[in-house]
């Protein structure tokens, strides 16, 4: 079910004999080797000689040296160079610093440096709390990873994990115009992170925890959470939770089942299960199984792990055993955090009626999307190329948006709730359909009404520090009353 | 001595009787109190009344007060608004992180983020060389303070430092391109801020300390130089070494004297005293004298500070001994790093004949510079209200540029000398006199001829990694032979 993919998009540059006859071979080798041609670019013509720029998307790497072998193949054709277009994107990084105001005078270096700026600089010390107008606290965000569980790949490190570092950044700033750093740290110790993201802390007005393995995740999160007045979001554990609520609401609706009432199997016990149980739980869902790599967490086992020990006793209230399949005989609703093809068809047929089979294990789901909506009323997955994509993009820019405009010091359960509730309300009642329970992650929109609710609830639960959304401007220090702009 | 300044502009919104003289009493008013006028808008104008908004430098937040109420003591004329064009600057910060390329569509998210992204991760985590070429690290360097010895404010801890740390990487980037990011530590321990920076570096081509105050400064940038492979620079000591140094150069020439001929007088034995000398021994200078607060540094005596104990046995060959004031008659040079008002006129005739003079404590200097200006024949300060500013924005941007494009590992002696002489080099031998020694900060190139200075002497000093300066395309990964850009 894999597709040729932009995220493995290719340019060959090759020299072609002149004559339409050589174009079409080509285009039609590249159609032979299964790539998807997207772009045919004439670079320089000669007499007997075309030099093309040929792009395509492919499966892979192997995939791209196998379309550069069958256009060598081809009689008088040589590939002079070949590119990869995702990591042109990435050439010296995606990211820059950029100052807001230019310094092309003397006046402009007087006011943004020496002298100037020490009177700003005394202005905070005299009171700190001015540090959220007068420097960039007021919209940055650090994102911080030590590179033990990034994406798919697992323990590649810090300097590996950058490329997501910076990604995620830049969506922090595309999304919701969210200032955001990577801070991807070399060490491993949860107190040494734990002490490092406390003294970092002072330049942010919020901490975004990334790609940290569990169970370091969960005692990272909650330790900075209590020590520190600048909200922690784990996105792995929150966004993923928030997008997830905000799914199975619309979901429901669609299958007109109410969530305190439903049967639901989330299969995966790690940071992202805990998240999404919890939230579920705050929600109001009642009936909810978790299993782990060995079937349904026993209650009465010796769990090492204590957040594995709390789901064991905090869900199934039915007493439902066995092993992952036999957990969702009958079962409302499939949530998958977990692992590529643990079900199949049949599974998915076993469950009760107008089931919902969320399989977001990424790239590869839970249960093959196409074959699970056989039977499943709704399908949804992690995966760009099907219907229904579950995708944290949708959550965590907005979220940090509103915690920014409502200079939040914490995050609450209602907060994650409101973001759900304003993600799932941006699909219209007539919108709604099965193939349509969550907004496209370039919906207009939908982090404005995801920061607009996270700042509401903040207030409400009386977390924030500012009182307005958003000011445009702020009063002034020392000798002003006001400000002219 | 003390101008009005930019740095202490304030813009005045103010209702005055409309009719000719009201505007000009106005202006004598402000002229009145001594402020700067620099400009003078008109927001609304009715039949009786005028709303303007006048514009002017004063002296600091209290004669900026004064100039209000003599405004408001006029007849007719009410100060509606006043704010601070520093302050103003200074709103939201005074920086942003900026994505290289936008996320406007699917593939762009798909190539940016995931899934194309992880091949991206894989290929620095098999070779994590590539991490100069694929992410931030190749163009970025960190400010790391910990908030204790900020401009001339002290120890004013990390919020209040923010400003000067977003001011600096302003100038990085505005100045040589150079990616800057914050980083004001919540730290005080010196092992902390070491491990912390050691932590932070996977991301980052170089580090440059800040505003830490000695003696902690010298052993976290000595660590750091050992433990680290990407340069650290602490600019309070490097850079106010190498723009000292190329003053120092052009002065010399000015007077025609040798430097390792001439007698050399420090005031200041913290951590740019301890620099300023070592770079000066490193450039030939043998005749150093250093001045602590209690007059020449005694080699005999129990220094509890091993820099300063470096200091007293590694200069003053000639014995010298006593007070500051003893110790500059007939030296040829003074170089003050230390604290205001330390000299006077009659000091600074006891100089040698054609005496060099560099009174860089600020905003005072050691000796007013006018005053030394009677008989000393060269006279520089840090302040940009007189000729000849030693400022280190002609050193650290340029600097980093030359370590970033040589992807240096490590900073010699030699590269600081390259610096200075490049800087030295700005000047012409047609421009060079008394009242022009040092190039603007504003002059064109200054930093090319320092980055490429320094390039050279990486290569030369074989700290470097990249053979040549700049590419502008690298090689990249997996498939490709080359890059079509």
């Amino acid at each position: 079910m894999t597709q040729p993919s932009p995220g493995h998009s290719i340019t060959l540059r090759v020299s072609i004999p002149a004559g339409p006859a050589s174009a079409t071979d080509l285009v039609a080798a590249v159609a032979g080797t299964g790539a998807a041609l997207t772009a045919f670019d004439v670079v320089e013509a000669a007499q007997n000689e075309l030099l093309v720029d040929v792009t395509c998307d492919t499966l892979g790497a192997e995939h791209a040296a196998e379309v550069a072998s069958a256009l060598t193949a081809l009689e008088g054709v040589t590939v002079k160079k070949s590119s990869d277009r995702t990591f042109l994107v990435h050439l010296g990084g995606k990211l820059e610093s950029t100052p807001k105001a230019p310094i092309r005078t003397r006046d402009d270096l007087s006011r943004a440096y020496t002298p100037g700026v020490a009177r700003v600089c005394r202005a905070i010390a005299e009171d700190p709390a001015d540090a959220r107008r007068l420097t960039i606290k007021r919209n940055t965000v650090a994102v911080v990873t030590d590179g033990s569980a990034v994406l798919g790949l697992g323990d590649i490190g810090p300097e590996a994990s950058m490329p997501v570092m910076e990604g995620k950044a830049v969506l922090f700033k595309e999304f919701a115009g969210v200032d955001a750093w990577p801070v991807a740290l070399d060490a491993r110790d949860t107190e040494e992170i734990i002490s490092i993201c406390k003294a970092l802390a002072p330049a942010y007005g919020g901490i975004n925890l990334e790609d940290i393995s569990a169970p370091r995740c969960f005692e990272i999160e909650a330790r900075l959470r209590e020590e520190l007045d600048i909200p922690v979001f784990h996105d792995d554990q929150h966004g993923t939770a928030i997008v997830t609520l905000a799914a199975l609401t619309n979901a429901l609706t669609v299958v007109a089942k109410q969530i305190q009432d439903v049967r639901i199997v989330v299969s995966g016990a790690g940071a992202a299960g805990h998240a999404v149980v919890q939230l579920l739980q705050a929600a109001g869902a009642r009936h909810i199984v978790v299993c782990g790599r060995h079937g349904v967490l026993d209650p009465e086992a010796d769990h090492a792990d204590p957040h594995r020990a709390w789901l064991a006793t905090h869900t199934n209230p039915d007493g439902v055993t066995g092993t992952l399949k036999e957990a969702v005989v009958g079962a409302d609703v499939f949530i998958g955090v977990s692992a590529p093809n643990l079900l199949d068809g049949d599974d998915i047929a076993d469950m009760a009626d107008d089931a919902v089979v969320f399989a977001m294990s990424n790239p590869d789901p839970e249960v093959d999307p196409g074959v699970a909506g056989r039977t499943a009323a709704v399908v949804a997955t992690g995966r760009s190329d099907f219907p229904n994509q579950i995708n944290n993009v949708l959550a965590f820019p907005g979220f940090f948006r509103g915690l920014l405009d409502a200079e939040a010091c914490d995050i609450t359960d209602d907060m994650l709730v409101a973001a759900a509730e304003a993600i799932a309300g941006c699909i219209s009642a007539e919108a709604l359909n099965p193939h349509h329970i969550i907004p496209s992650v370039f919906e207009q929109g939908v982090s404005e009404h995801v920061a607009a609710a996270v700042a509401e609830a903040a207030r409400r639960d009386a977390v924030h520090r500012r009182g307005a959304a958003a000011e445009s401007a702020d009063p002034v220090p020392a000798l002003a009353e006001g400000v002219i702009a």
